[in-house]
C-alpha cells in the first residue's frame, strides 16, 4: 500500500520545508527556525509521531488560531527558585524551550530551578527538553498534562491524561533520557499497528466486553486504553496532573478536556545543576558502571535489545543523519501541499 | 490455617511493643519512640508489608549490625538548596524522616529543598515521608534505590531495583500520596497471593518458559518479575537509580546488590513549598474539582473502586484506629518473642 511507503528526507531539506510552511504564519524568522528545528530534531531522533508526522496538525492548530505564533510567555509570579509563567497560547515547543532555558538560569544560582507554564500548547516530544537540559549538564524532571485520553483504574471512560514525564541525566557527550507517557500505547502507535495488521506486543487495553486485549482495533473501538502498570500508572497520571495544575495555576486535565481541542495545557520544568555536587566529576564513570551492569544482563533471546533510556534516540539520530529521515510518502506529500 | 489468622492490635499497644523491642538496642528513647511510631503509622495506614510485618526483619538487621541505631546523618556538601548527607548506616526510617525535615527547612528559603542520602538503609514505606511533607503543606517528590530484584526489559536476570517513587500533595487536612515501586507486584504480595492459593489480578511476570503469567508460584520460581508498564517502568527504575547515585554520591543498585543484604541505599528527597504560589489559596477547590471529575467516571462494575492515590490509606487509618491494626497472629507472636 502506498500509504505505508516510506522515503528518506535529509534533515536539512526537512527543516527548510518546515520553515517555509511556518513562515506563512506570523512567526519571527528566528522562531520559525527554532520551531522547525525542534520538529526536525524529534524526527531525526526517531520520534516521528511528535516530529514530522505531527507537523500537519501543528499547522492546523495555527490555522484555527489555537496556537498564537507571536505570543510569548509572561511572568506571573516568582518565588525563590520557582517561577510561574503564562504561556499565552503560544507555540508549545517554543514555550517549552523557553521554560527549560529559564529553569536552567534559575538553577545557576541555587542548584535547582523550577519553571511552570499555564495556558501553553502541546510541547510535541517532551524528550527534546530533556536533551536540551542535559546538553547543558543539568538533570531535568519535567511533565505536561494533556487532554483526557485514558480511563482511571476501575473506570470505563477517559478521565486521565497521557501526561508524559521526562527525566534526563547528562552522560558523556549525550544523555540518558526517559520520555514516558502514562498510557501503555499511544493512539498513534495503536493506529499504526492496526494499519500493519499486527498485534500489540503486550495487552494495551480492553475490548468492548471488558476483556484485556492486545488487538489494537478492539481498543480503538472501546477507547479503553490501559495505564502503564494498571493502577500504578493511573495514580501517577493523576498526581502529575494535580501538581501541574497547582504549580502552574493552570488548567487540569478535566478542564483541558472541555476545550475545543487539546490546548491550554499546564507544564512543569525542573532542572538540577549537579556540577558542583560531591562525586559529580566521576559521574560518567559511575554511569558507565551502571550501564555496563545493565548490558551484562542475560537477554531473553537473540533479538532482545537491552537499552538505557535515550539509547535508541542516539542510534536513530546517527542513522537518520546519515541516510535521511524516513517519512511516510503520504505524510511528506501532505506537508508539501499544506 | 493458623498462619493466616488475623488479630487486631491497637496502635497504642503495637507502638509500645515496638518501643520495648527497639529499646534492647542502642537507640535514644526519643529515636526508639520515633522509629516505633513510623512502623505503627505504616501499619495503621494499611501498609503492613512495610509496617508490622517488616518489624522482625528490621530487628534482625539491628542484630546483624547492618543498621546502626545511634548513627546520625552527617552533612557532606551543601550547594544552594541542595544538601548531600551521609546516612552513616543509620536506621533508614529515622534517616529518611530527618532528610524530609531538612528538605522542608531548605524549601523555606527558596521554595524548593533537595536533600540526598548516601549510605542509608531501607526507609520502609516511602509514603510516610510523603505524608510528613504534605502535612507541613509541601509537595514532595522522593525516591530510593534498592537491591536488584527485577530484570530489565528484554532480560532474564535481575539488574534493576524496585526503586519506589513517592509523590505527595497536601489536600485539605489530608494528602494525595502516590507510593509506587517499579515492579508490578512485590515479592511479598506474590507470596501472600500464593499462600491464599489465588492468582494475581494481572500478569506479574514470566514463568520459567518465558511466558507471561499471573500465577505467583511460577514467578516466584523464575524470579522474573515484570516492571510496571513493561519497558516503561524498566526505564523509570533505571533513571531513578542513576539520579539517586549521582545526586547522593552513593551506591547504585548494582553495588547495593553486591552487599551482604539490602543496605547502603541512596535516596533523594525534594520538597516544594507551594504556599505563596499564585492560585494556591484556592488549591483545595482545584483538587476537589479534579477528584470530583475522577469520581464521576463510569465504573467497570459495581465492585470498582475509583480512588485517588492515598485515599485507601486514609480509609485504612480510620478503620484501624477504631478497630485496631489487623496483624497475622503468627507475625505478632514472632514480634512478642523477638
Amino acid at each position: 500500500m502506498s500509504v505505508v511507503k516510506t522515503i528518506r528526507i535529509s534533515a536539512a531539506e526537512m527543516k527548510l520545508h518546515f520553515i517555509k510552511k511556518l513562515s506563512a504564519f506570523d512567526f519571527s524568522s528566528e522562531d520559525a527556525e527554532k520551531c522547525a528545528d525542534i520538529f526536525t530534531q524529534n524526527s531525526l531522533d526517531g520520534v516521528y509521531s511528535h516530529g514530522v508526522n505531527r507537523f500537519p496538525r501543528f499547522i492546523d492548530f495555527l490555522k484555527k488560531g489555537y496556537v498564537m505564533p507571536k505570543n510569548k510567555p509572561t511572568l506571573k509570579n516568582r518565588l525563590g527558585v520557582i517561577e510561574q509563567w503564562d504561556g499565552a497560547s503560544g507555540p508549545g515547543p517554543l514555550n517549552a524551550f523557553f521554560a527549560t532555558n529559564r529553569a536552567l538560569e534559575l538553577a545557576k544560582e541555587f542548584g535547582i530551578g523550577c519553571v511552570t507554564l499555564s495556558n501553553t500548547n502541546h510541547w510535541m516530544r517532551g524528550g527534546y527538553y530533556g536533551w536540551q537540559a542535559a546538553k547543558k549538564e543539568h538533570i531535568f524532571i519535567g511533565w505536561t498534562n494533556t487532554t483526557a485520553i485514558m480511563p482511571a483504574w476501575g473506570a470505563k471512560n477517559s478521565k486521565l491524561g497521557n501526561n508524559p514525564l521526562v527525566i534526563s541525566i547528562p552522560y558523556h557527550d549525550e544523555a540518558i533520557v526517559l520520555d514516558m507517557s502514562m498510557s501503555q500505547f499511544s493512539y498513534g502507535a495503536m493506529e499504526l499497528t492496526e494499519l500493519k495488521n499486527e498485534k500489540l506486543p503486550v495487552t494495551g487495553g480492553y475490548d468492548n466486553n471488558g476483556n484485556l486485549t492486545n488487538d489494537p482495533s478492539l481498543i480503538l473501538k472501546s477507547l479503553r486504553t490501559l495505564p502503564v502498570g494498571f493502577w500504578k500508572g493511573s495514580g501517577l497520571s493523576f498526581v502529575l496532573d494535580v501538581m501541574a495544575a497547582i504549580l502552574s495555576d493552570g488548567l487540569a486535565v478535566h478542564q483541558v478536556a472541555q476545550k475545543e481541542d487539546e490546548i491550554s495545557c499546564s507544564q512543569v520544568f525542573i532542572t538540577i545543576d549537579p556540577k558542583k555536587l560531591l562525586g559529580y566529576n566521576d559521574k560518567d564513570n559511575v554511569i558507565d558502571e551502571i550501564v555496563k551492569d545493565l548490558k551484562s544482563s542475560t537477554p531473553i533471546d537473540e533479538e532482545s535489545q537491552i537499552r538505557f533510556p535515550g539509547e535508541r534516540a542516539i542510534h536513530n539520530r546517527k542513522e537518520n543523519t546519515e541516510k535521511g529521515v524516513p517519512v511516510l510518502e503520504s505524510v511528506w506529500n501532505e506537508i508539501l501541499n499544506l
